[in-house]
């Protein structure tokens, strides 16, 4: 099984979503972040004052999948998430060793979905 | 090491805190989350209009914690937050590569605790 | 690549980001977190009434970066975020499988930049 946590534009949780379901990926946690990414993690010295750098709000968005989802995830992102401009986010891919349902007490695969 | 994720309904959060601490758990991290898990990733189509997923609030624990403790904290996670009803979360274990205490540079099995 | 994952003192964000932007290092995600640790976890009781355990509001951050990136940043968080006092914080390193930019679809350490 692996984690997939990307971080998005807010706007762009709603489309994301939507095509995840449409796929029938349904578990997902989300929670509000903020961040830089390679441009707003450059400062400048202007005249002997360094530039603020801003956090820019964002979202995470983990799903916990079966390896052979992984690939059709991925692209479902980069298909929804991209705009082609400076910003649009990442994906990051983890490993992840158990799954379990509380519910049921469900272990594997039968937990993630 | 071992990290143990879990979300949680909210209302589980104090009993589970409760029950870590009798064990003599005491590290853990809460943040605010919102997700959906099975029942609530099924869009459903009623005279072609597609019915809304809600976000459920959940609370999200995260534990890094020595190998040998895995199991007895799970068992204390199913029991303390299983409710038998849909939506009583899941739990994710990762691996672990290093822990360190920044006060001290403590590294390991010694900076978990 | 690495996730380096730390929980700090609020106050010292502000100097970690200056000090990883010295060198480079713009890339991360920020979360508003509470938690407890080794002191914290421990409950006493006093003529039969327990102490309530308190949750401290901290901040997570965390940093996807390459593999030799690991050691500069792991000592830069340890001279930015230590006070000596209790409840400095920890360091948490866990491996990552794949880093994906959104805007692009780079791959591996093209992408962690
Ligand atoms: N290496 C990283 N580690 C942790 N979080 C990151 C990293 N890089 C980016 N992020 C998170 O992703 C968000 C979006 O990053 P962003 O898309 O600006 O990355 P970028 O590398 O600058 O790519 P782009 O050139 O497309 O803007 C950031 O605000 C931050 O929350
Ligand atoms: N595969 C997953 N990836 C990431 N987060 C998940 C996943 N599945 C569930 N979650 C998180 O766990 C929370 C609770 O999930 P939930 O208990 O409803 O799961 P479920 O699979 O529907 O199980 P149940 O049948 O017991 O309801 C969700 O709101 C979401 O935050
Ligand atoms: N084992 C752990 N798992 C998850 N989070 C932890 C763990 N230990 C500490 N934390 C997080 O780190 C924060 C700071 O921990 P803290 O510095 O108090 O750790 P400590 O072990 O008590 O070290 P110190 O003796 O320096 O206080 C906690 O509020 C919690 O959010
Ligand atoms: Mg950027
Ligand atoms: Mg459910
Ligand atoms: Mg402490």
């Amino acid at each position: 099984m692996k984690k997939i946590e990307t971080i998005i534009r807010p706007e762009k949780f709603q489309p994301l979503r939507k095509a995840l379901s449409s796929i029938g990926i349904g578990g997902l946690t989300v929670t509000e972040a903020a961040g830089t990414g390679k441009q707003k993690g450059q400062t400048g010295v202007f005249r002997g004052t360094t530039f603020q750098i801003q956090l820019l709000p964002k979202i995470k968005v983990e799903m916990i999948v079966e390896d052979n989802q992984l690939d059709e995830i991925v692209s479902i992102i980069l298909e929804t998430c991209s705009t082609g401009n400076i910003g649009d986010g990442k994906i990051f891919v983890y490993p992840v060793e158990e799954v379990i349902r509380i519910r049921t007490g469900e272990r594997g695969n039968e937990a993630v979905i």
